[in-house]
């Protein structure tokens, strides 16, 4: 089927472009650059793969239709940013949509050099105080909403490795908070709880013992998940909710109710097989108000230091009357589940199902039988995980096995039948088996419908070789002419292992071009305030740099010294960044400007050690140097 | 002035381009893909910012002149690999050329755990026996060549922070070897000598004592400096030269007798405003085979386990008949130096000086006064750097102060007199304070010609702002072209900070695309073998993975057992990844399709870890994990 914002009549030869009659002229909703004339509307189902920047040589003036200009020429910015996890690389990864340029990379859970990020004390502290742990995972990187659109204010981001979940002030791009959750391990789902970011809601995917500290290790039975409901601005657990099955992944609604994850483990098994045998597992839906609530009279367990309510099956909390949370049950293995922009549905996509089931949330809290609230049950393809909203009433969903993003009609699959393809709209080949997709602020209430990003997991042969680890593949497809059809823009190689994004309008995000010294405890030294104090083996090196010095020309220790430096960069001028890098010392403090950070060392090998500044500041660079002379002991 | 190959007479409705007459059209020099028509040729000292990839809107079917198709569409490959440094990120990135995109990092001084780099047993003992840092600064990745041209074996790049040199493996684009340079603080520099890539020179730009061992800590006059020549294959550091002054960039002669090496402190100040006293410093030329004879003659000191031989100016080797090192006078504090592809020149640029000194390497080996070498001294503009070159007989310098690129007749200069600016064909704008830049090829005999990228240390407002560190900018240029001058083609953000370049042709390199078990140590463990071994609190697990499970579904050990797992991926698809991590455990091994990694841990805390795949290998890829249970110690 096609809905009728689909077959518009049009004139071909026409530059502007409606998308129907109920819904503002697509030419206001597609990118500020110049959109291409399109010629004659093609065939919707095709990859028009190949197309983009291509140079027109046509001599009758018109380029071929489907053609999308994704360039951004040099000087001029990005629509958006977009923020993609980086996985086992435990970071994430700032892009520019339609350029797919990677702007910036910030380090979440391991150590990075380049941004002194883990090398001064600060940043070191937080590291050790959220468990020591040299990497993490990364999955979901979601930004913080008000009133269901974005703020500005943080990114938030799992770790599934070792159960944490950390924030990233967008003033700075940098992470400024971490949080080793108790009871949790796998934390896979991250995401907020709507219109405000209320919660970040942590969600665990490995069942194991709780306590996890040797007891029932080999009762698989008594092993739990649980999520994990964090303020976000203290970055505190406020509580968590215990279940029946795993979790993988999640997403909030929009009025603040609900909370959905979904899980493949319903069976409670600790092997492959066993996981996947039966044809229907759960997705949940946490109904927070109620939680809140139980919380507020006690009704729970502190383990870990946490509350923790219990939200299994047999729960009796509120007599049952007003279960807290809701077993739906859904085909097969679900993994992704998102809440469509006008928050009526949710929708979870069903892994080893070739469907996707629709939830209306507004029926959730009124039926008993929470399946009664699946109100659609489209057929999308092999292997559906995730889906994205253009806002217009599209779902897209990628096809793992396929290896393909199906287009299809939201409202038509309610009122079709379950397990119809008629809903379908269309289908573009990826390349190949994506995982998450993401389109322009989908997680909002009103989604942009221009870019896509398919994140797909293997490129194969899609770019030179690079030996037996090869890039993933992040495609840029264009979704705002529902004529013409989504069209395949852009290849981009990523390095492992981007699982998801969010994509965010560029104008609501306002990072700082330099640091405010109020925002930090270190203390700032200015020109003329450096100092060096020396008390009982301990010495605090207090110096300024700018180009093209450091504080002080030589700093002298002994041997076995305890030295702390602290180090400002005083310069006013954006972009001027220096840093103390330390041969033979295992240090480099990144200093933007007016950016001061500290570092605590122990000076245990006699010595000259040219401390420099690793960021290429000024024609002198190379010059700004000074020694660090470490007298040997008596 | 301009020379002849930039002013032939053309007709500018030609769809076809001539460079001139003295070398082969230039049309068969320039990228295979389609290259557009060229309308009326454009003046040549404009940058032609902006016009890449926009579709042609112009009635006439004509582009507008100097337009370059840069573009790489969905599923084609680049024809080059750039190898660029990270600088304090301590790794080398990949970049297909002339997209841009980032194809693969490889992590070469610092552990990375989506790799598993420094994860596993045999990573972590080379990151550890090197000196155990957890960083370095990566400057100068060069590929070896064979012949003088690349012959696909190695990278090399050096570690400014702690003195290292590392391989990188370019059949598994991988780093495989690190030494630690003895003698040495600062490495800077690292280049091949040619034409078979005989050695690897680290240069060392710090002067210290020597050995740095609490002496002469105060006696700068005592300090010096080394280049160390290490052999390719075995990463064997063969000798040293001590000379005097400091060094910080170089580059090997073509014919495998002269390294040349700028510096800019032959003050042997220690503070910036002395380096930078003097008006000249020295470009110091080393004679290789002299200073093997001198080695093979026993005319060296071992320091730190390694011959060194007296290169400073009062060295009496030869009886001065034959300097092992000819210290030339340049123009001032010299940054950077190349050999041209011709290898008739040296050419060092002045940094703090508008000039480039033109060195003969012919008349270097026949004059008495090596200053008598110095055939020509364009003045190029302020803060020259680094020169790249065509093939055409152009040489392209960086100016850093200016933020230009400037193209420069090489005869040309050595016809003018000194300080004239009549070799200047034309230089474009770049944005902004260009560091190093590299044309593809252009470390070979036989550079391509077509695309160059100057490596910008900033890029202020160049980008979206990501806070107050910002992306450099690494800018394409097209230089295939010498009727219609460079142009500018792709701003690409770069995270900090890369340094140089090279630039190779995609057919040079072939990697694998699965692992090759005879290349490694490690036990291949096959289906069928997994197995447990346990003896005195030691267990070894060897367990095969492939999709989707491990070799033992569940492992079991006791609370303080030292456990080593060998893991082998028994997959033969290329791409098809797995990883082992463990959660809790700071652990992630990459395994590539027949790859084997080993690691070693302690079992400390009682309990259930979920070990897991982090790489994305199917449908069921979650469900790929298996219980490490932990005991308690009775």
């Amino acid at each position: 089927m096609t809905d009728e914002s689909t077959s518009p009549t049009q004139d071909s030869s026409e530059s502007e472009i409606d998308a129907g009659t109920e819904r503002e002229p697509l030419f206001d909703r597609i990118p500020r650059r110049d959109f291409m004339k399109a010629g004659a509307a093609a065939g919707a189902m095709g990859s028009l793969a190949g197309c983009t920047g291509l140079l027109n040589d046509q001599d009758d003036g018109l380029a071929a239709a489907g053609d999308v200009d994704a360039s951004v020429p040099p000087g001029e910015h990005d629509d958006y940013y977009a923020f993609l996890s980086g996985g086992h690389s435990g970071e994430i990864r700032v892009y520019g949509v339609p350029s797919m340029r990677q702007l910036m990379r910030i380090p979440v859970f391991g150590r990075e050099s380049a941004r002194g990020y883990g090398y001064d004390d600060r940043t070191s502290e937080m590291l050790d105080e959220s468990g020591g742990y040299s990497w993490g995972d990364t999955h979901h990187p979601r930004v913080s909403q008000t009133d269901n659109d974005y703020d500005g204010r943080w990114a938030f981001v799992n770790d599934k490795a070792n159960g944490r979940m950390a924030r990233i002030n967008l003033k700075y791009f940098e992470t400024d908070a971490i949080v080793d959750i108790p009871n949790q391990q796998g934390t896979h789902g991250a995401c907020c709880l709507l219109p405000d970011t209320k919660y970040v809601f942590g969600v665990g995917e490995f069942r194991v013992p709780m306590p996890n500290d040797g007891q029932d290790l080999t009762d698989p039975d008594s092993y739990t998940s649980t999520i994990a409901a964090i303020d976000p601005e203290t970055m505190n657990v406020e509580w968590e909710v215990l279940v029946d099955g795993n979790m993988d992944n999640g997403d909030g609604s929009k009025e603040g109710r609900w909370f959905f994850a979904t899980g493949y483990n319903s069976e409670h098994a600790t092997t492959e097989s066993e996981m996947s045998s039966t044809d229907t597992d759960w997705l949940k839906a946490f109904d927070v108000p109620a939680i809140e609530e139980a919380v507020e009279n006690g009704q729970y367990e502190e383990i870990g230091g946490v509350p923790v309510v219990d939200g299994t099956r047999d729960s009796d909390l509120n007599g049952g009357d007003r279960p807290i949370v809701r077993y739906i049950d859904v085909a097969k293995s679900p993994h992704g589940v998102s809440v469509t922009p006008d928050n009526q549905y949710a929708i979870a996509s069903g892994k080893l199902d070739p469907t996707a089931s629709v939830i209306d949330i507004e029926q959730l809290a009124e039926v008993d039988d929470p399946n009664d609230a699946i109100v659609g049950r489209p057929s999308l393809g092999m292997g559906p995980l995730h889906t994205a909203y253009d806002g217009r009433g599209h779902a897209y969903t990628t096809l793992f096995i396929d290896s393909q993003v199906v287009k299809w009609d939201i409202e038509a699959a309610v009122e079709a039948e379950a397990q119809s393809e008629d809903p379908v709209v269309e289908k573009i080949d990826v390349h190949y088996n994506p995982g998450h997709l993401i389109a322009a602020e989908s997680y909002t209430a009103d989604p942009q419908g221009d870019w896509l990003i398919s994140l797909n997991k293997l490129s194969k042969d899609r770019f030179l070789n690079v030996g037996p680890m090869k890039p993933e593949n992040d495609q840029l497809i264009y979704i705002g002419d529902d004529e013409a059809g989504m069209q395949l823009v852009k290849d981009t190689p990523s390095y492992a292992e981007p699982h998801d994004a969010s994509i965010v309008s560029a104008d609501k995000i306002e990072p700082a071009d330099i640091y405010d010294p109020e925002d930090y405890d270190e203390e700032f030294v200015d020109h003329g305030e450096s100092d060096i104090v020396r008390e009982d083996g301990q010495v605090h090196v207090k110096m300024y740099s700018t180009r093209n010095e450091f504080g002080f020309q030589e700093v002298t220790v002994q041997e076995g010294d305890e030295v702390t430096m602290t180090v400002t960069n005083i310069e006013q001028t954006p972009d001027i960044l220096h840093s103390l890098a330390i041969p033979e010392h295992d240090i480099n403090l990144k200093l933007a400007p007016q950016e001061t950070r500290e570092v605590t060392f122990t000076a245990d090998e006699p010595g000259v050690y040219w401390m420099y500044c690793a960021f290429f500041c000024s024609a002198l660079h190379l010059e700004m140097r000074s020694r660090l002379i470490v007298e040997p002991a008596e």
